[in-house]
């Protein structure tokens, strides 16, 4: 069974800075500090919203960046649509207004005025109010039907990326805020066919950017209907699993079939002369893709990142007694600097810092190591005489002296190193943790009744299934969720373990966030 | 006196899709018809929001990278906050109430609820209504004045890339629209003298972007106490003159005092330990730019772009008359797209574009002409044989005969020419059309009392004046504005245009948007 290894080798004296509490004592708890100790967001005066501070922002648009080349790849292009939608918009499509009324922030006045008291109150009341978009389906889609009129006008692939909103009551940061950060791909196609290629196709690049990128494992699979977005026909994700064993969704791709063109009347003349409803799709990932990473990589002392969305690759950190040396010792970093951004790691010039902050050379590793970067150099009057530099691993804390040839040389496969290694050790997670159930009785045994927070169960139970609500009644009831039925999973005959009937669907059933 | 010079040869028969009217005709609907002609962007169903199309969107991008590096070279980070402002953070300064109160989107329920007759109500009512960001200062404020509790935590210089919401009456797509994209750049600092340092700088940063990037000239200036940033000591801005020689405000440049540092609470102890206020500034450009762009360059034909933003540099138009033909040439735009991709302009792959749409040559030429793409090269089965292209600049529209080798050659330079040719044009422009007046009825005669939307009269108009409130009041019933005092201007004694006082401060009058 999986137990979490914590490394507890440092180069510095004692782990006063490391976190607390760690992830066995509670997991949810040094999530939170995790996030705080790398400066990555906090949360804001407003309910539920949080600042993402510069090195969580330096994250996202690390990921941004990749993803935004990844869709162009794939022959997308990037537009913007309006914050609001008109609120007879939105009940156009009857599933798609269940799933969002509850949680969305209402615009309904347009100035605000002074009262008698000298308090600010909104006034200019809005003929029809607006919210603030939970998803863009139906604004899109008002405006597509506009775009739209013959087969040569198909397909239509374009993607946002944008801020949302759906009020949350118990909000956590990155994983579940009432504003968030996303990209939401939108396409309409002449026939279904195309747009279910599409739905697979924008399904793989999230497999293949977390697997390449974050260095996470994750299985794609089809949403039971129970879980299906408010409206599509099928949702896909990609599901992962952290150290905790909980399975977090990272990536949805939704085939809406024609529901959502019907509803917003994208109809097009097709090259028979009949008129038809286009097919569409939506598909998205947000800042929770940050949750992720942080669950996925850090241990009890930090932030740990993949090195290839990592802000910094390298963090020299130069050691000196006193100015004479500090003098000489940031000079030379500044040499190595230099020379390391010379050489590139994956078509990226490698990205270093130097921390000669006026602060104790233990606090500035520390601070270092908590902050997550990849690779640690450290030199001094001793190692510049030497011509080397003490080289730490992030994510063994492993150190090596190293001659500074020896790391420019190496610098990129040191780094490739680490991203291999981290993708390993949560691959092995995953399915070191993956089991096959074959009664209720053992997805309990195995997933638990155990406390919100604990370690204790956890991983991806697969199961024989069919999909009725009483089903998800009973996982509700357990706090236990159907996460998806794999795309790999062969079709085999089997009995539900819940109904006992015949079935010949699989599905991972997890703990969840 | 300047007349715009309208191009009319061109590679293709009649000029049917030119773009009606021309600017002289009607300025402000031949903006509107540019556009629209071009796929920029287009109304939306939501009042006052624009939908930003994918090329009017790769602009912005384009734009952003570029703003972007600058602002990292120059040592500021980006982060994010929150799109919500509780009411009672506006009213903390009275100056910035004053002047976003009258504007802005308020939210006052978190939910939808169905009523009786089946239609969507607001519900849940918000104990403190909140209004979407028209600006950040003051949720961006609170947290840093959570941040900064010493001198070594300043200065700090974040900036956000954002949409912000100004609720406007008469909407006018990119110039001025309720959403629209920004970025905000907010800094704190210890002294006066640095923050004061912070607002020059990025208003450089501002010039030189708008004359390297944009290829538009532009003043650098201090704006008069009428058109101050509400809340701020001082706003400095960049003024354009486009086509119709009225004046645009391109960025702005704010010295904030102590003011929002008293408002938020952000303080810190010196090193002096004595307890003091932060300085702040506040510095940002729009999607506006994209307005400004098109009304620096664009002709009676359509959009023309500067190189060092365009989408797409090279557009190669293939010419067939057959399936067979098409096939041939295809191939052959597909092999020079290859050998241009390999080159670079200012750092970037050429980026190249093949229409060989399922439509006739002309109207495919004329496409790329109305999208302002810098150069276009048609090839047919002739050019093939003799190993030519026929290459058309935009801006001139002159046409050569090229080797696809000379070509290859020369790309870069012939891409640099053009964007040097807009820049020389608008700033022959800017100058030919600036006079000194020394009196009101100058001024007058000068700038006119002329229709909105004409381009019978326009300029800048230097003059001495006194910035007092009698000024304003007068400017606005001629519909005229004071722009800036440029910072290049000396001061010399003189008397003031409107009051007769003497004075040593020169001012630029203009109309404007």
């Amino acid at each position: 069974m999986f137990r979490p290894t914590i490394p507890i080798e440092i180069t510095m004296a004692a782990p006063k800075t490391a976190i607390t509490p760690t992830r066995q004592d509670n997991y949810a708890e040094w999530y939170q500090q995790i996030v705080k100790a790398a400066d990555m967001a906090e949360v804001s005066p407003v309910r539920g919203c949080m600042v993402i501070k510069p090195w969580g922002y330096a994250l996202w648009e690390n990921m941004h960046k990749e993803l935004d080349v990844m869709f162009k790849d794939t022959g997308h292009e990037n537009a913007y649509f309006p914050l609001f939608i008109p609120i007879s918009f939105l009940q156009s499509e009857a599933e798609h207004v269940d799933g969002f009324a509850k949680e969305c922030a209402v615009v309904t006045h347009h100035r605000l005025t002074m009262n008698a008291e000298g308090k600010l109150v909104p006034d200019g009341l809005l003929e029809e109010p607006l919210i603030v978009r939970p998803t863009s389906e139906t604004i899109i889609g008002a405006t597509y039907a506009k775009w739209v009129q013959s087969y040569r006008d198909l397909p239509i692939k374009i993607n946002q990326w944008a801020n949302v909103v759906r009020w949350e009551m118990r909000p956590r940061v990155f994983l579940r805020t009432a504003e968030f950060l996303w990209q939401e791909g939108h396409t309409a196609h002449a026939t279904e066919e195309e747009a279910r290629e599409e739905t697979h196709t924008m399904l793989k690049v999230y497999e293949k950017f977390a697997r390449e990128y974050m260095a996470m494992p994750v299985i794609c699979g089809e949403k039971p209907s129970g879980e299906r977005f408010p409206g599509a026909v099928a949702t896909y994700s990609i599901e992962a699993m952290m150290q905790d064993r909980k399975a977090l969704q990272a990536g949805t791709s939704h085939f809406l079939g024609q529901n959502f063109a019907r509803a917003q009347g994208i109809k097009f003349q097709d090259r028979d002369t009949q008129e038809k409803f286009a097919w569409t799709t939506s598909w998205g990932v947000s800042t929770r893709l940050i949750g992720a990473l942080i669950m996925t990589h850090s241990d009890d002392n930090g932030l740990v990142l993949p090195p290839r969305l990592a802000p910094k690759h390298v963090a020299i950190v130069p050691i000196f007694k006193n100015d004479d040396e500090r003098v000489t010792v940031v000079a030379h970093a500044k040499e190595i600097k230099k020379r390391l951004e010379a050489q590139r790691y994956e078509g990226d010039a490698i990205r270093v810092t130097i921390d000669d902050r006026d602060m104790r050379f233990g606090d500035r590793a520390w601070y270092q190591v908590k902050h997550g970067v990849p690779l640690r150099v450290e030199v001094g009057p001793k190692e510049i005489e030497a011509g080397t530099a003490t080289v730490i691993r992030r994510n063994t804390l492993a150190k090596e002296n190293q001659t500074i040839d020896q790391l420019v040389a190496t610098v990129a496969s040191q780094l490739q190193a680490i991203q291999n290694e981290l993708f390993e050790a949560a691959d092995k997670r995953l399915k070191s943790n993956s089991v096959r159930v074959n009664s209720r009785d053992e997805l309990l045994a195995f997933l638990g009744d155990s406390d919100e927070g604990s370690m204790d169960k956890g991983g991806f139970a697969y199961a024989h299934f069919c999909d009725r609500p009483e089903m998800f009644e009973w996982l509700k009831q357990h706090r236990l969720t159907a996460r998806c039925t794999p795309l790999d999973e062969p079709r085999t005959p089997g009995k539900c373990v819940f109904s006992g009937d015949d079935t010949d669907t699989v599905g991972v059933f997890a703990k969840s966030y």
